[in-house]
């Protein structure tokens, strides 16, 4: 009942949520409390925890942000940290969601704003299996300059399709505090990811999808360094020459085949603290 | 005696402070020596500490620089540390001054030259709790060209009625040390700053305010980091959408609710060392 | 069998290939297995091993990237890491290679997919003892732009001659996945090298060659350093001056003789963790 | 006699330097060799040490570079490590040098082969205690462009007067290879420098003076910490104010005062490792 209570309170201001959890309010009231899915695969716990920590020491999460990954035994539920810095995440901190982004067993622990972002992505990419929600510093630019971010080297080949823009403002139809945190404001940006990989927040940061961990820490990180490498090219002052889309396409097939290098790697450094 | 002594001549270069001064001395004279409010909580000194040493950290403090909180016990007295590195901050380097800026028991230690943009900031501003003077790296040649530092994402809210810029020639009527050493150059500031969060010193660096020592280091990190991804915004070359003012007043407000996340991680670090 | 197998699997995408593989893989099924050059210098395969972790701390390589260095006691082998990140390459890790980069004795390890870079720029060019090839974050804009990378100080006076752009496109006559994967891309490669110190990869990298590990360490840091620093020069304005082609000869020789400075150093650093 | 024949080879290629060198190896064979001025104040040597250091870790030095002390007991004297790495001078390495830059006694160590700046700046220059030369990496683009620093702010009030740029082809009407590696080019670049307390080196780095060890080093610091925001002040696009000469002049007096604050956090944290 306390999360049936507390997920109305942080829903009450956004009158256009309404309907949705009234229904998913309504199918908690049926059903009682949450059951979990069980235990989740301890590895895959482990390399969430790693995912935020990783993701810290690469430059792209600061004392905020998120990261989750689709539950192994259950694809209508998800893991992320309670509300706490990544940096500091452990597997103690680790709680099961459902598509809702209501918490299994919270137990007090508070829950991120804005977890909206991932399940309503969940349930809009049956193929993503984890989020990554960051302030990507040198992606916000592009975020609030509308200048799109296009793939300017092999590693971020899967920039080819573009990056959305989600603009809250248009998505909400007027000023907000520019946090994603009902699931209307989720869907709706799912709606602008649409099958992308990435979508730029304006005046806000990035969300970044993947079908596993290891690539969707190295699409966030690869996000991040392609936006700072294509500012400094555009400030070069001639023409910048992209990745062919089928240049682009072909060379996401063969890197798909390499992440587990720099994942070992960023995965060791982390977990031997 | 002593005190009183070294304070008139800091600032017996600075006529237009005389008046002041000689108040403030009078005053001292018929008082005696300042009479401590008491020991402040511990926590809120640890927590002092803990902000020079993460300042440090997050890149806007150097080996110059210097945080101060209100006297929990005490609103007409402040804390801040003795004229030292703020890296190398400890506990037993904290001392009491009053709103003078006059520091209530040195035992022979040596006082920040302007001290005295905390003592007037305080008096003029009753609902700031914590202040902090910076030689922000970015935030530099925002005050040396006059181009307005805007809120180029919600965790920079903050910035939305614009940062004033000092200038110290104007203030002063005439060229200075550029240092902020008398009283009247600190009343001045904070007549610069008036109810803003931060305002910027022509080719000096920057101070911020705020209600808690979190929030006063959450605003100054969060203003160096605009101040270098407004730079890089600008440098592509299109138009920039900034937060809107309705925007960035609901983003401050929800943001406010979540400093104590990075606070907490900050904190954590440096006191582990 | 095992390698000829994998070999030939590797290069089946690319057609332009076949008469070489066919010619080294008959040259392999005549000898049956390769045979070991014997093993290297201690020292040599040490120095290797510091080259990778060097060039990942001074920000050259990430995840990322390779060093090879020609076999000291036979000049038609070369030695590598197998596919790892950089920085975790140990004296085990390190496999000998013939110039058809097929590795002696791989025991079920990985080889880098664009180990062909190594083999082939060693066959074109016998004074070359030592291979990089890396992301190196500043030059990619390089890369992409097409904006001749040129001297700006006499650290990096080795660039006098220009560093010829690799461009895969023109020299596979289409779309590719940007990796040198194939003997025939390799040989391509070395043919823009010609006799260049440092040729660039269109969308992708760099390669870097050296008479020796200190040397082409030395060139790989400093063309990381000239692209920054040129990219800053050129930002500031006015007409850049360069170092002369006289004067960079001049500096380059000198400079020679003091590579040992900064090589012992960081060999110093990586080696003691 | 080693050190003549050495020093004569060095200078053997630049003839303008002959009848200076001449006079020096006349004068040594008329003295034997070089008599010691003296065990320098060990606390000197230690601050030397730590300069040497903190340079490197401020990032205005890296693998090449050089800190020079006049000698306390001799002014004919200066001290300056054998040529090594900066970030591993050791009390052991600490040469004595005579002001025509012959090491006094130095047992088959090398030494740079610009220890000429060094030398011909304590011979022209009374005042200077203390030499840096370096290769900053800020400072590079302004040397290369001629664009003049200038003061940003307070910190850097030492550039008032400007930091002019020594061209070593005009100093030496000629393609060199770019290194002052003769008195006569020390000579001109002394010249060049003047009563200034810089000199940015074209195609090269600069050469910062001072009245002792801490002032050198914050100058040092803040020269490549201006050169950093000047460049992107000026980026913005607005026009920049730099500080009055006026201003410079009572801001660098008062900072003089200050200096110990950073020195003492800076030497503290490189020798306690």
């Amino acid at each position: 009942m306390h999360d049936v209570a507390r997920r109305c309170f942080l829903t009450a201001g956004a009158g256009l949520a309404a309907a949705l959890v009234l229904t998913s309010a309504s199918r908690l009231a049926a059903q009682g409390a949450l059951v979990s899915a069980g235990s989740a695969d301890p590895k895959l716990i482990e390399d969430l925890v790693a995912a935020n920590r990783i993701l810290v020491e690469q430059g792209v999460l600061d004392g905020y942000g998120h990261v989750s990954v689709r539950h192994d035994r259950d694809a209508s539920r998800y893991l992320m940290s309670r509300s706490i810095a990544p940096e500091l995440v452990t597997v103690a901190d680790v709680l099961e969601y459902d598509l809702d982004s209501v918490p299994v067993d919270p137990r007090g622990r508070t829950s991120y704003l804005e977890r909206f972002i991932h399940g309503e992505i969940y349930k809009a990419r049956p193929d993503v299996m984890a989020v990554v929600h960051s302030h990507s510093p040198s992606v916000i630019p592009f975020g609030a300059t509308g200048i799109p971010l296009r793939p300017l080297y092999h590693m971020s080949a899967f920039l080819v399709g573009g990056a959305p823009v989600f603009d809250i403002r248009a998505a909400s139809g007027g000023m907000t505090d520019m946090l994603v945190k009902t699931p209307v404001l989720g869907a709706a940006l799912a709606r602008t990811l649409g099958r992308a990989p990435v979508t730029l927040m304006r005046g806000h940061g990035a969300v970044v999808v993947g079908v596993a961990l290891p690539q969707v820490v190295f699409r966030s990180v690869y996000t991040e360094v392609n936006a700072k490498l294509q500012a400094q090219a555009m400030a070069l002052g001639g023409p910048v020459t992209y990745l062919d889309p089928d240049e682009a396409r072909q060379a996401e097939a063969s890197i798909a085949g390499t992440l587990g290098r720099p994942w070992e790697l960023w995965r060791k450094k982390v977990l031997s603290r």
